[in-house]
This record gives structure tokens, C-alpha cells and sequence, in this order.
């Protein structure tokens, strides 16, 4: 997305383009990548076809300018909950674990569409986003390695404890409702127990 | 699916209804419920558009038999495993996990549809899914009550980490491969164990 090079018009951009993505994270979400029509984006963004395509070439242009975002916020929203957490290996973790929660929480729609939708990504554009995701699992796999080496965490199988708990962390978007009982950071705070518990920290 | 009181042809009618649940498998997984047409159904599978049409009156008449059949070889494989697993409230949880992360792992492709495509079933057909799949739930669930009334299990959240488990499970589909270096038993076996940490067996 360059929006902001269209100069003059610039704020106007950015709202247009803005406009496109929530439209497009209702529609792939409703009906699926293949099933949202580049017209219906239209009528539901309120932004004409022809000016679409000066924002997006195509289609699979704003899937994937979806998935940057989403994994660019997921990826900055956890980086950060970790780099401030002080130096203990469980407190960073926890930390991590409960931004990596929350934006699942807190970004329901369009986190089901970049799990969903991802698969209809090919070529360059889907490697990309493959690297964008295997940098958020670095920075958990980095963490889980030092908590397992200064023995902390127990685990005789931290690769597949590391892919478990990212998938049971990221798929709180397929149950949780804002209307239950917990609020977005008493499930962060359960989930980081729940992570400790299967790393079998001490 | 009733293509068995096809009568004479019965034979011929379960390998059509086979054939299209087949089509539908990889046409769903490929494009999505609403990207694929049901004339692509028919191409893919052999099966002449009108006679699709005999046995499923609409496109999600074929998604229902789809999840329909996922959720019952699901549930069938889980239970029957637990309840050969001997009277161990751990031992049966273990078997239980096993048999589950087997199905996954054995049935990617379809597991895949089941989870990335049941948003788009509405009414009694999503309700008829939504209660399959809590069948299953449920019986973990009662596993792990049991196991925590009888302090095996010492989690202090069992709702979640049996959500967590179960999604951590089901994961397995989006990042096993089996030209990697675990068969689907050493998956399931470490599974096994990652859940029972979770829980915090002892």
C-alpha cells in the first residue's frame, strides 16, 4: 500500500484505501477469497471499481495487503509486550504470549481471514507472508530455546510445544465472544498459564 | 446422504456420492464454498450436473455430508480409543488425544474444508454441525473433569486449556507434512504428552 505518494490528495488516500481493506475483511470473511466479487468490494467499501484498481492491481493485491498488516501489527503488538517484560525468561514469555492473545482477541475478523484465507496466496506474495509469520514464531522459538537451555522450561518436545502453543493461542478468534464471561485480557492471562503449563516451566 | 435406496443401482449410486464428496474435498480446499461452482463439482468428479443434483439438492447439501462424515469419523475414532485405553483417567486422555491428532494429521485435506469452510453453513445445518462437533468436545471435557475432581489433572482453568487442547490438536493439519521427519503416531505420541502437560497431569 503506497498510498501516501498520491501527494496532494493524500488523507483521501489513505481513508479510500483504508476503506478497501475493511471492506475486503467483511466480504472475504462473509463469502471467502473466491466467492467476494472486486465489485462487491466496491459497493461495500464505497470506493468506484476503476479507482480500486489504482489502489490494488488486483484481487490477491489486497489479500495480501491485509495479511502484511495483520502480521505486522501482531508481530509489533508481541515484539513489544516482550522487550519490556525485564530480563526473566517466564515473565517474557507470559508477556508475549498474552499480546499474541489479545491481538487475536482484539482482531477477530481479520485474524480468521489471514487463517483462512492465506492458502489462496501464491508465489512471492505468499512468500512474503510466510516469512512474516515464521518472524513472530522466531521470536517465540528464540524465547522458548533460552527457557529450555537455563532449564525453565521442561519440555522434551519444544518444536512441537512451540507450533502448539502458537496454534491453541491463535485460535481463541474461532471461540471467544466479547459477550462471555472473560474479557480480552482475563483469557491473555489464562492462555499465558496454559503456556507455561505446557512448556512445563518451573 | 441416502444414495443407498437408490435400489438397484445402489452400487453405482454410493461410488457417485463418494466421487462428489471427493470433488468436494479438493474443490472446496482449493477455492472455497463460494469459489467453487457446483458445474466444477461435476467436471472434477465425473458426476453429470443434473445427477449431482439427485443426490445433493444444493451446494451445501454437499458441504453438510462433508463435515457430516468429518465429525463422525472424528468422534468415532476418538471415542473409540478412549474407551479401550483401560480405566486410567491419564491413560484414557492420552489415547483420546492420540486418536484425534491422528485423524487430523491421516485427514488433512478434509479437516482443512471442515474447519475453513463451517462458517458458511447457516440454520439447521450449522446446528446439526455445531452439536457433532460438541459431541466430541464433550467428551473430553468429561475426561478432564474427571481427571480434575480426582486431582490427576491440577489445572486451575480446565474450561480453556480444554479449548486450548483441542485446538492445539486440530492445528496439526495446517503445518504437518508427511514427508517430515515424525510419523503420524510420533505426533500423536508427543501430542499426548504436550496435552497431559497442559492439564498439568501427574
Amino acid at each position: 500500500m503506497n498510498a501516501r505518494s498520491y501527494g496532494a490528495s493524500a488523507t483521501i488516500s489513505v481513508d479510500a484505501a483504508e476503506a478497501i481493506l475493511g471492506a475486503a475483511t467483511k466480504l472475504f470473511g462473509d463469502r471467502g477469497f473466491h466467492g467476494a466479487s472486486v465489485r462487491q468490494l466496491a459497493d461495500e467499501s464505497g470506493v468506484s471499481l476503476s479507482n480500486i484498481y489504482n489502489y490494488f492491481p488486483s484481487k490477491t493485491d489486497i489479500l495480501l495487503a491485509l495479511l502484511r498488516e495483520a502480521n505486522s501489527n501482531l508481530r509489533r503488538q508481541t515484539g513489544e509486550a516482550i522487550a519490556t517484560a525485564g530480563p526473566d525468561v517466564t515473565d517474557r514469555l507470559r508477556s508475549g504470549v498474552q499480546a499474541f492473545v489479545r491481538y487475536y482477541v482484539e482482531n477477530r475478523e481479520i485474524s480468521i481471514v489471514a487463517t483462512s484465507e492465506f492458502r489462496y496466496l501464491n508465489g512471492v506474495a505468499r512468500s512474503e507472508i510466510v516469512a512474516a509469520r515464521d518472524l513472530t514464531q522466531r521470536v517465540f522459538t528464540t524465547l522458548i530455546e533460552e527457557g529450555v537451555a537455563g532449564r525453565r522450561f521442561r519440555t522434551p518436545h519444544p518444536h512441537e510445544a512451540t507450533l502448539a502453543m502458537l496454534t491453541m493461542c491463535s485460535s481463541v478468534n474461532v471461540w471467544y465472544r466479547d459477550t462471555g464471561p472473560l474479557d480480552a485480557d482475563d483469557i491473555a492471562t489464562r492462555y499465558a498459564h496454559l503456556a507455561v503449563a505446557l512448556l512445563e516451566g518451573v
